[in-house]
């Protein structure tokens, strides 16, 4: 118990990444022989909300995908977020500690996790007796309310899935064909998507069911309510219930996000910036994408309807569900590039524009450097990182990248990369008529390009999707290095 | 002169790498029949120090060579900002204005030019008759040694570069089978290296003397003078005036290095890690350049020697001559992304561990923001502005990127972009016998890749290398994007 609440979050977090994926590994590796680093692989990406794939879906029996289940659950954001809602509601029971360490207790996590100190708590900190009071209940009732939003949304995602699979022959005909379960699939589907895993049961991922527009638009919003919308909808159902409910819990909420230290509670101009930033990005990708793709034959065999809704969700998912509608291989360059983009962005991207509030208090600025100068120093940005892998796979793919250009090229690994660093999993896969020198022993196979790689490029892809998974703790990275 | 003293420096730089290119192009269309775009492009490439090419060099008769060695010294940017210094000594000695404004307009400079204000300026303002004279006569000695340096150099090296010419019958040989003057090239060469540009008159660039290690040795330090070594060679020199001839304006140039407002005038501190991480950088690409390639086939033909002298060579031209000698298109992916990420990097850059000295005054950041804030928020960083180009290049060369692929992929049009950004001028080029589809009437031609691109591709390049250019205006874009 000392240990949990001493840790820092990050080695907190790596720790538990870690324990899942292997709890994952070995519990998927019962009673069957497939590959040991492949098993690994799939656990640590339903654990990190990656899909990224090295082996086809169907080979899972219903057993296995709910154990999948488990772990995408288990991963995603906010469900994580919630057992560090609890986490520190434990630590303050416990702790019963002075006005003063309390207050200290507080910035501390606020300066870790938020990279940001409210003054309001060092003003407030006069009347601390009630200040802690609201403090601790208001923590317990946000735990609740993230609690209850969970339940909600999956239990009406799963519910409307299993009404649309059963009433709709074309798709059920496809569960059916592949032996698949119904309620299985159905929460299977939504905890993927709202955890912006993207894994589904089938081989062909969503592109089997592109004919079916009705799927993808119930799927399409919990792209966005476990991810780029969250905070939004967070404050949003907040707000009703102070409306509604008058605890004044809410009120506290509301007013105080900064010292909730929830990194998912944002103020209300920084949701509205973020949900239009979240609109913009779709808006242009889908403009970019029909501009480039709709008759390229990429979406071959749809209709207008089809195309419009299937590039929506195509699109949507590049931010970071990773569910796909069309082959990626096919795709134009520029709209891959594009993707890349889309891809590297963490959810929380946002256009804000800059005002006097924001400024940092510039003794803060102070503290953090004096604290933490020697790591800092060491630290690099993330795409340095991104940078350093996408060259140690190229040494890793080397010979593939000279016999099997087209198939290997670095767009592709680029890609690969940036898609596990984004924990998305959207990948330009592999295709046997793209060698040039023809193989006979090549069968195609409906998995992420990385199922192609060699060991050491796998392991790597690992390392990578821990380390997108845990990209908030080095956001600030690269600092010692200037252009002068 | 109202006009030039009150232009925002931005402004002024492009008016005048427009004008130089536009007089450039018009002084090379004389008396030939070169594609106008080509030519235009070439006259962009050497003004703006890229040495991007989409013609041979040898088609350039001798008096060509001339005018482009005559564009490639008023673009560098050793020459440039001579200029700049020359230009604010005109301002200070036709307007005699009062000791406020004065002191306004040097912070105005500044702030602009450097992204920081020294205390210094505004402590010393009690005594501004002394300062303000000790000011005028260090901007104007600085110009002189700057002029100095400049000219020293030029002449050392192009007298270097004649007498290893005339002695070594490999290299003689090589300009007269060729049809080049001996003057002419000596003096291009070391105009283009000293400018960063690397254009050589040999469509082979620097290929067909690689056997010759004594020629890139002489022209290896050249690479530095007058780029990433340049501030601390400057502020040698300036330390050794002052320890020889003891001027006052020495001793104030160095301590007061800011208030000059000359962006190559840095502190010793700077220039020692600048040093550093200029070396540490030729070292990083050295050991892994010669790790992939030392028998790869890419140096083949070399003796032991040779391969290592070649190895510095290419990669300390990466940073940003570009010259070369090997082709591109041979090497490996893995150096290619980390040449890419070595041409992206600008001069400066250092790393410089944080220190409590170097915090940003809070006056200072509040009032930068005040005055500039509705452009900020509009301005992207300079990664956004490089992806939006590759995008754009990608639509534009859509059919070749297609029916193509081997020569046009991703990674060359990335690697064309960024060298173009970076003003650096390598490039994968293009090899017929890579064509999926054979064709006839290709043959190929000694020249970058850009030059088998559309003329709108070859037109977005342009606009690169202006943006590449004058990259420094606009190190700190982006600011309101923010990942929440
Ligand atoms: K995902
Ligand atoms: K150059």
């Amino acid at each position: 118990h000392y240990v949990i609440s001493h840790a820092k979050p990050f080695w907190l977090h790596l720790f538990y990444f870690l324990v899942v994926s292997l709890v994952g590994y070995m519990v998927l590796k019962v009673n069957n022989n497939l590959n040991n680093l492949d098993l690994f692989f799939t656990s640590v990406s339903a654990t990190t909300a990656s899909s990224m794939s090295t082996l086809e879906m169907e080979v899972f029996s219903n057993d296995q995908l709910i154990v999948m289940t488990i772990l995408m659950l288990l991963g995603g954001e906010v469900f994580t977020s919630m057992l560090g809602l609890q986490l520190r509601r434990c630590n303050f029971s416990s702790f019963q500690t002075p006005k003063v360490d309390n207050s200290h207790v507080i910035i501390d996590n606020n300066s870790i996790e938020l990279g940001t100190i409210n003054q309001l708590s060092i003003s407030t900190s006069d009347d601390s007796e009630s200040y802690s009071k609201y403090y601790n209940n208001s923590i317990k009732v946000l735990g609740y309310v993230v609690l209850g939003y969970l339940l909600v949304v999956h239990a009406i995602g799963s519910t409307l899935v299993t009404i649309y699979m059963t009433l709709t022959p074309s798709a059920n005909n496809v569960l059916k064909s592949k032996g698949l379960v119904l309620n299985t699939f159905s929460f299977f589907v939504i905890v993927s998507t709202f955890s912006s895993c993207g894994f589904i049961p089938t081989n062909e991922n969503m592109i089997i069911f592109r004919g079916n527009p009705g799927l993808l638009l119930i799927v399409l919003p919990f792209v966005f309510l476990g991810n780029t919308l969250y905070p939004s909808l967070l404050r949003l159902v907040i707000w009703v219930l102070e409306r509604f409910i008058k605890k004044k819990e809410f009120n506290y909420m509301l007013n105080n996000y900064k010292e909730m230290g929830y990194d998912h509670l944002l103020s209300s101009k920084e949701c509205w910036y973020l949900t239009g930033t979240t609109i913009a990005f779709l808006v242009l990708q889908v403009v970019v994408f029909c501009a480039m793709e709709w008759s390229s034959g990429v979406m071959e065999g749809m209709n207008s309807y089809q195309k419009f809704v299937g590039s929506v969700f195509q699109t949507a998912n590049t931010r970071h569900s990773g569910e796909s509608i069309v082959d990626l291989s096919l795709v134009s360059p520029a709209i891959l590039v594009l993707f890349i983009i889309m891809m590297y962005l963490p959810a929380y991207t946002s256009f804000l524009p800059i005002s006097d509030e924001q400024e940092e208090t510039p003794e803060k600025s102070i503290k953090m450097k004096k604290k933490k100068k020697v790591v800092e120093n060491m630290v690099l940005s993330q795409l340095s990182y991104l940078v350093i892998f996408v060259i140690i796979i190229c040494i890793t793919e080397r010979k593939s990248l000279k016999d099997d250009p087209l198939n290997f090229n670095v767009l592709n690994i680029v890609f690969e990369v940036i898609s596990a660093y984004g924990n998305v999993g959207l990948s330009t896969g592999y295709n046997c008529k793209r060698r040039l020198n023809s193989d006979k022993n090549c069968s195609d196979k409906l998995y992420g390009f990385s199922g192609r790689w060699s060991n050491a490029g796998k392991c790597v892809l690992i390392l990578v999707m821990f380390f997108g998974r845990l990209k908030k703790f080095n956001m600030h990275g690269g600092k010692s290095w200037k252009m002068l």
